[in-house]
């Protein structure tokens, strides 16, 4: 079979629960992972790519699992400097952690894309799947919220998500081209399915659909696209979608999740504790366990996807 | 009496011991220091001013005793990941100490001056001196040596000073303009001494009187000018001030460093170790214990420095 590769978008943490299982059961050359880049944002005069440098961390097993963010083993000497300084400390920034940002900013200013930035600390870094942002060009999430329009690390990490979100926008989307290499790859006609990680549909998914070009990529690539849900148990595991689905009036379920995404997925896995929404769900649904604690855990929801995604393409 | 105002010339580390001692022995308003800034550099994207930072850890006692540069207690998780990414490491930049470089950056990026900054993180470190750089323009030292003309920090740092040095030059020194309040200053009447530190005269101190208007500003001050030699019993304390002298063609010798500073020089201590030399010095010789060990030592030169200084004023 010559349809190999595996394309998948991720945001943070939970997408990269699923990228890393991706990554253990696939060739390297079988894998391409997406990183949301909405997030991103400068701080301190650095350059920051949370989802990025959260998959790249966590691809080269890096990452931090007691915090979801950052690297392990981390020191703190920096932020406990910062704030003496005058310089503003409301985002951590571990010491290690830091190298990146600093490197990739001096990068980012020498001329360097942002994809090859990414490149070639991944290949550094040992890992063997491709890593790129959705797109070189900047795209900034913004949140109109009961406190106005903010940008998305004051909401996410300064405001710790309090604010009631009413509205999302993705500032210089509509000018931001897609990636070259994604969207080759997604033409290329070897794509063997494109998976949306468990991240947040709003804040890490969304973004990189609104790449114009990016959705007919991806039907173009005439592979099946299955959907991870992010919700479990009618609660997400971990940051603020549950919270941002009620208050943008959303039922807080797997099957809203799915008619979030609508027609683009052909194919949807959504954990056993969410069955009873399956009816309403139009893309093909397999239950399974999403909840991902162990690497096992990450592994085996990998294969599921595929299984699902192998099965829709055979159909 | 209104002369009250001593103003000190200083490099690194040998220069902050003293620095250090006036301000323990002078009230606050009656000390400003003049750092050179002709070893500061860019790395990592990052702009850095050894000197000023050395002094302002030292006047805040934040440096690190055991190297004579960068912070005390500090930590190197940063150096350990930067060089895996791909970065440069052959500059050892701690945890702690990057705050300054990472925050310094970002404001000189926004547009204040080096002066600016450097004022406002001495008040946020409790320093009571004023501490201002040369000048707020790009002056750098460059070393011709027997590798060529190379930068400054890679013949201090990379190279740990092996090059032969044949001569030194100060690019940008032309067309730089002397901080304005350091002229203010020296032209205000009010300045009891200007002292030159026991730096190096080579790359700490020429820097300094070379910018244009700096050596007029400091003859123009009335005040005597006293240089405290960095030049113990025939050898340097600490860095390539003995080895680059030799290198240069000049006697190794306070009496050597002397002649250098010429006819701006009203006073000079040395240390007794020296003695024998004093027949060549033009200036008024004072004679004392110029290695400063423990914080008494410093506090007791700074004494005898602005003593000899205060006799040569009345005569």
């Amino acid at each position: 079979m010559n349809k190999r590769l595996v394309v998948a978008l991720s945001g943070g943490v939970g997408g990269a629960k699923l990228a890393l299982g991706l990554s253990r059961i696939l060739p390297a050359d079988e894998l391409l992972v997406v990183a949301n880049t909405g997030d991103d944002f400068e701080h301190l005069g650095l350059s920051i790519s949370p989802d990025i440098d959260t998959l790249t961390y966590t691809l080269a097993g890096l990452d931090n699992p007691a915090t979801g963010w950052g690297r392990r083993d981390e020191t703190w000497s920096f932020m406990d400097s910062i704030g003496a300084l005058g310089g503003e400390d409301w985002f951590k920034l571990g010491d290690r952690d830091l190298a990146l940002h600093v490197e990739r900013t001096r990068r980012l200013r020498a001329g360097q894309t942002l994809s090859e930035v990414t490149t070639d600390v991944c290949r550094r870094l040992g890992i063997g799947a491709r890593v790129l942002p959705m797109s070189d060009d900047r795209v900034r999430t913004r949140v109109r919220s009961d406190v106005g329009w903010i940008d998305f690390q004051d909401y996410f990490v300064r405001q710790q998500c309090r604010p009631v979100v009413h509205e999302l926008a993705f500032d210089g989307v509509t000018l931001a081209r897609p990636n070259a290499d994604i969207v080759a790859a997604l033409r290329s006609g070897s794509v063997r399915t494109v998976i949306i990680c468990p991240s947040n549909p709003f804040i890490s998914v969304e973004p990189i659909l609104a790449i114009p070009g990016m959705r007919d990529a991806m039907k173009a690539s005439n592979a099946p696209i299955v959907a991870v849900s992010p919700i479990i148990g009618g609660e997400a595991v971990k940051g603020p979608t549950a919270k941002m689905m009620r208050e943008l009036g959303l039922e807080v379920s797997a099957a809203a999740v799915a008619a979030r995404y609508g027609d683009l997925l052909d194919g949807y896995i959504m954990d056993d504790a969410d069955a009873d929404g399956v009816g309403t769900i139009g893309a093909r649904v397999t239950i399974a366990k999403t909840l991902m604690k162990s690497l096992d855990d990450r592994e085996a929801l990998a294969r599921v996807t595929l299984d699902a995604a192998d099965a829709l393409a055979s159909r």
